[in-house]
């Protein structure tokens, strides 16, 4: 506990000497996943103002306990309407400048916050606030290890299970109580179970078709553990293959391959994404993959960075991105092969625990 | 099916008759419930763009063919990147003045869109565009209903194997377990189940602690069935109740109860809030209820309107709405009682089956 809150007071340390980067005296933070991040309240709503001296979460009623029991040398304060709380603590510092996040707070929350502080600006703090969680220490990777541990262990015991006749959905249900009882917190997001021609919708919700011999079965989970998510997808074919399945997998697992092989600090996430691409559009499939490559995961399961063709960063060390070209025919199936990766100084370390060669589950 | 089309085509055109009401010739449409309500794309991502003749809905690639599949009279295209999607389609249309969610659309969106658009006039909708989902139809209401029941059966299938030495945690995974195999798609929030002091957190998540004997618990739950929601909160006494218990959860109910009895259609959402209110209050416990008494449910848990103390909007018939007052002790228990209502125009319909008088678990 000693040691998270100074991990804590590091972050908001970090977070205050980057207040003149960003040309502002302050910060105010509505996003939930960056107040967990800097303070330690776990709450689903409430804002932190740090700066000018001060670091004040301010909650409603409801989260009043929990945040004065989760945080630690932060002022905690309750609201009874959460535009007024802020009003509040800002306007007693007139004439501030304050950065906020522009891709969370909403048009009509600056709308109302403007027009009551009229002193103050608030300056909207794009891009760059998102990239604060990116590089995780230790501590925080072991959680993330420990979920993507929990998902694949989950993952594996529910596929000796499956058998023909099975709703998409009662395998869900069984693979998120797994989840749960091998020691998640929460499901990271809505499993997918996806079979048939609805594993050619790559974000598909579980339904009631009931599964059969040829069919091709896609199942994307995560678990979350203490705040951190996981994120896995594997892909199998129902009892007997055809040669066209087994091609594209190969395709998808040779694009999935060599994207994974390239993971190191100092790349570009388009970089990343350009050879798993590439790969699949060589094989003439490259209308089929119609997403980007991955994605951060952390606090939240999607979070800086991206890794698709517009997104330039670079990958540093202690970033958790996943790996995750895909084909979907439509109409006929789709194959997703995804994998969560640590990026380290010389290259990638994979932690899902599922190895991704080509599989026919025998039922 | 052609029911649904039916019915989608009616709300569509409802908010066309809305646009000179709000000074606009045509809305884009965020907010993924607002989407699914309008369009019945059911995806987590996209844009809706109505007026002008046009029915546009904007999808990225991972969606193209879900959302022409669920959709019908609407003008399916992909995007790459969303803000340029729907400029793209916005420029067709030069001096136009489009409405938005204002509590949806984030600054950032907002001002790439505005950069982008300079002919276009971007109105922003505050608070009536929420409105527009809340008096539900009877099949809308018969969904909701199915929720709550699928619910209610899986909480009375959970108690029975409750025993002391079980954590909160396999409680609430055994009760999501139980509410997919009664029928639900998904659970409708994180399940609460809070025993002992946490139970003083109106918003706890499920931890390790394992219950005991003279536990207050509290389990707050919704399921999901077609998009729609549910929302129920029971709190029980585990083996044996104290005097203060009892009295405590006396005061919940009469407030819960006498908030409830008042819900008509014509009466307003903060007199609902004042009679749970003061009721609590003439009992000295007016300063641990430290929340609104209830809120909208439907396509979203939480929606539009509000049952608060500064909430003045009038229930409508057909409104769904929860009643859920508490009293939260700081360490050392809390209690909640939440019934899902149907607002009818002679009174209630109480949507929730577990009736909520006073229970001590036998464990």
């Amino acid at each position: 506990m000693a040691h998270q809150q100074s991990e804590l007071a590091n972050r908001i340390n970090r977070m205050l000497k980057r207040l003149p980067h960003f040309s502002v005296q302050a910060l105010l933070i509505l996003d939930m996943s960056n107040i967990r991040y800097l303070s330690g309240f776990t709450g689903s709503d409430g804002a932190l103002f740090i700066g000018q001296g001060r670091r004040v979460l301010l909650v409603d009623g409801r989260y009043i306990t929990q945040a004065k029991e989760e945080t630690s040398g932060i002022e905690v304060l309750e609201y009874q309407e959460k535009i007024e709380g802020i009003t509040n603590v800002l306007s007693h510092h007139p004439s501030l400048t304050v950065g906020f996040e522009a891709t969370t707070v909403t048009v009509d929350t600056y709308t109302r916050l403007k027009n009551r502080l009229e002193k103050i600006t608030l300056k909207p703090l794009p891009e760059e606030i998102k990239a604060i969680r990116a590089v995780k220490t230790a501590v925080e990777i072991a959680k993330i290890e420990t979920a993507a541990d929990i998902a694949s262990r989950a993952l594996v015991s529910v596929l000796a299970r499956i058998r023909v006749g099975m709703t998409e959905r009662e395998i869900a249900a069984d693979l998120d109580s797994a989840m749960m009882q091998c020691g998640a917190e929460a499901v990271a997001f809505p499993t997918i179970v996806a079979s048939g021609k609805s594993s050619a919708w790559p974000h598909a919700r579980p339904g009631l078709r009931k599964i059969q011999a040829g069919d091709v079965m896609m199942i994307d989970c995560g678990a979350v553990f203490e705040g951190y998510h996981s994120d896995e997808t594997c892909t199998f074919v129902i009892g007997r293959a055809d040669s066209k399945q087994k091609d594209v997998y190969q395709v998808v697992k040779e694009a999935h391959d060599s994207a994974l092989k390239a993971i190191r600090a100092g790349i570009s996430c388009h970089e990343i994404d350009r050879i798993a691409r590439s790969c699949i559009e060589e094989h003439g499939f490259g209308e089929f993959f119609s997403h980007g490559t991955g994605h951060g995961v952390g606090l939240d399961v999607h979070e800086f960075p991206r890794i698709a063709a517009t997104f330039k960063n670079i990958l540093e060390a202690g970033m958790v991105v996943t790996v995750e070209p895909g084909v979907y025919i439509p109409d006929l199936w789709g194959i997703r092969i995804e994998d969560l990766v640590l990026v380290k100084e010389g290259g990638p370390a994979v932690l899902s625990k599922i190895p991704k060669k080509f599989k026919v589950l025998e039922i």
